[in-house]
């Protein structure tokens, strides 16, 4: 598990997520604030947090994923609230970055993340088990 | 150029999707359908064909995805039709294949493509350009 844990693991969070309805001019987008909030937030070492121009999934926004190197899953998450739910994402990143192929046993895993997971791409290299 | 070409690319296909109202125990899924359609496709060197088991997009089936090394966009395509969209699918892989960035230029990528474009994800490692 330590080699695993050493893989640094990446929060992409999409900044140029608006809200449908929301003006096309807005100067700070929920992107952005959402963005802002997660690296406000404590983290755990080797979690580096990324600012993406655009995940092209803006029907449902905000968008984050999380990927971990060669070994994990890459998750893509959906309809993430940029004020009520930076926490929430850096709790389940944590959880991400300490599993060792990046699932997240079913029964810990955040709802958000139950329920909005826009899609997964398995690891490009697994690792033997 | 000629080193993004050696690097391979991964054509993943769900063998898992289904259709919506499919029965539950239908013996051959409309992803394996489409994984066996593909892989009956002549296709480029370096293009790998990967069946996978669920890429959580199960409610616009089929699914597939592309990724080809730390150099290019990872992106996630739905609604593909198991019969029609093989030889579709295909050519497109290869256009992605042939792209630095694995981002084919917007008006020579296939109309579905443009589409249903479920998610991108960033290289890893972005070229200096």
């Amino acid at each position: 598990m330590k080699d695993v844990l050493t893989t640094e693991t990446e929060l992409l969070v999409c900044v140029t997520c608006r809200r449908k309805g929301a003006p096309p001019d807005d100067a700070r987008r929920p992107g952005r604030v959402l963005f802002d909030a997660i690296t406000a937030q404590d983290r755990p070492e080797g979690l580096r947090v990324t600012p993406v121009e655009c995940l092209q999934n803006c029907s449902q926004s905000c968008t984050v994923a999380l990927r971990g190197g060669d070994a994990k899953w890459t998750y893509v998450f959906s309809n993430v609230d940029e004020t009520d739910h930076a926490a929430m994402i850096v709790a389940g990143a944590a959880q991400y970055h300490a599993a060792p192929d990046g699932v997240i046993p079913w029964r810990e895993r955040p709802e958000h993340f139950k329920r909005n997971c826009l899609a997964r791409i398995p690891p490009v290299r697994p690792k033997e088990s």
